[in-house]
């Protein structure tokens, strides 16, 4: 009988979860709200029902595991969220073991843009290289850094926060205390934030800045200048500090790659010489919004995942 | 009979090895100028002669491994040079083994700041952590990264430039083509450079200006503010990016940590959430101008050392 994993994105908004054989095939897909407001229980009953609900459409197939993706800082061993700003409730609370008691099946947590960068490890852009650096572009700007095929975590789950560079010292301010974090000018929250300074709108969506830029506005292109050039500090410093072979952009914002990619790799080069000498890969992630579930799906299998 | 290994430090300057044994303890230690007007032969021969002399010291123990530290770019799996811009004539040069045939004795090559990064984690601040980041302070500033105890290298033995880590996006610039390098503040060589701004003096070397601020010099304590400041920021920024338990300050420059330290730790505090919640030490090397050699002699012994 075919064996299959489940991954799951555990978003504050969105419960996605994605049935995928060992070869990287989506078998099956489901999406639903995440009951936030029914409280913990709640949301971990529908995660328990979304996995029950694909285990009965692949009834042939045998679950060998699951991976659960949260927003939120994971000690891995004990299974635990110790930090989740957008799912309170789940901090301290070993929700691994309780859903693993109650399907049966091993669970293995993951930080979601570590996630994310696992899933382009092995089934995406960086299926032929053993490190990569990735930075997920959304709300904020979230990290995930894989070495010898492992997610680096750190010693309390908090590494690769590679949204917290500090790339303009006296900068923007940003919610974590520090001044020019590059997610306060990368992130699609900070382009929106440029355009209500810019006077292009209020309440711009990223989406309507890039479409601007993209109809030829100026002022809508130097708001992607400026991304492009703080993402382009922050690569510069990630190649001079790892040397990896490849770095991707992902998340909503890469969509807009077109309109930040020349100022950054402008930047890259005027700021690195390892990469003027020896240019590692800057690239789009391959996976899109699906990169956290193929990276989830991977954990399930129960490799070693972590450094 | 006892055993030991040999741990040489290549400098453009000083060739210095020592016999180190299995416990740490230094059995024979020897310092000679580096012959680089003799050409590579003539350094390559001094290397050799070095380790010849401390074995006939120790006759009566083993000599199990050498290891060399070498400013510069080592593929560590081939053992050659791929970059040194103090020791050119060893680029492309397979120094490992020309000495090992000479010696008839395993050789290891690690580039110098890995090195000491290496000797802090089996011999000194880092003994009891897994990970750590240390800058050294020198002429330049050199990184080592250590990881679950080995060094990162990166894919072509560029890792860990942490002294190209841009602090100040339109800053000093730097030879390496960046603008505002952690180096064009942090380094000796820099605290001289803006002693000369402040007209403290034209070729005062970091000591005197260190002296000066210790004197209560107010221009020359500004100096070692700037200093703290561009390292405060780089390592807040390297506590985001790693999540390692300890971050080492080591080289030259580290005897000024009176006067750089507490600038240094409130702009770690100020950048640093994880920091403020969660904080990693923040230290001084502890083996000073020997770390080195006792990163060096360790690799001696062979053991997987490169991540």
């Amino acid at each position: 009988m075919s064996e299959y994993t489940i991954g799951v994105d555990l978003g504050g908004t969105n419960l996605r979860a994605a049935a995928i054989d060992r070869a990287g095939n989506i078998l099956h897909k489901v999406t639903s709200a995440t009951p936030v407001g029914g409280g913990r229980d709640a949301v971990v009953e529908n995660i328990v029902s979304e996995i029950r609900t694909t285990q009965d459409a692949l009834s042939d197939k045998t679950l060998k595991g699951v991976g659960i993706g949260i927003p939120g800082y994971i000690l891995m061993e004990q299974g635990i969220v110790v930090g989740a700003p957008n799912l309170p409730e789940f901090v301290d609370y070993p929700v691994r073991d309780e859903i693993e008691k109650r399907l049966g099946t091993r669970v293995v947590l993951e930080n979601d843009a570590n996630a994310a960068a696992i899933g382009e490890k092995w089934f995406g852009a960086g299926r032929d290289v053993d490190d990569l650096v990735m930075l997920t572009l959304g709300t904020g700007i979230g990290g995930g850094i894989i070495l010898g095929g492992k997610a680096l975590h750190g010693c309390l789950g908090m590494a690769a926060e590679l949204g917290h560079i500090t790339v303009v010292p006296n900068g923007n301010p940003c919610g974590c205390g520090n001044n020019g974090c590059v997610e306060k000018y990368a992130s699609a929250t900070s382009v929106s934030a440029m355009a209500k300074m810019l006077n292009l709108g209020a309440d711009l969506p990223a989406e309507e800045v890039y479409r601007l830029a993209c109809a030829g506005n100026e002022r809508a292109q130097s708001i992607f200048d400026t991304a492009g050039t703080a993402l382009g500090t922050t690569i510069a410093s990630l190649i001079n500090i790892f040397n990896a072979p490849l770095y991707l952009i992902g998340g909503g914002m890469s969509a807009a790659w077109d309109q930040f990619a020349p100022a950054m790799l402008a930047e890259v080069s005027r700021r690195s010489f390892t990469y003027r000498t020896h240019p590692p890969r800057i690239e789009r992630a391959q996976l899109g919004s699906d990169s956290g579930l193929y990276g989830t799906a991977w954990l399930g299998w129960g490799e070693a995942s972590t450094l």
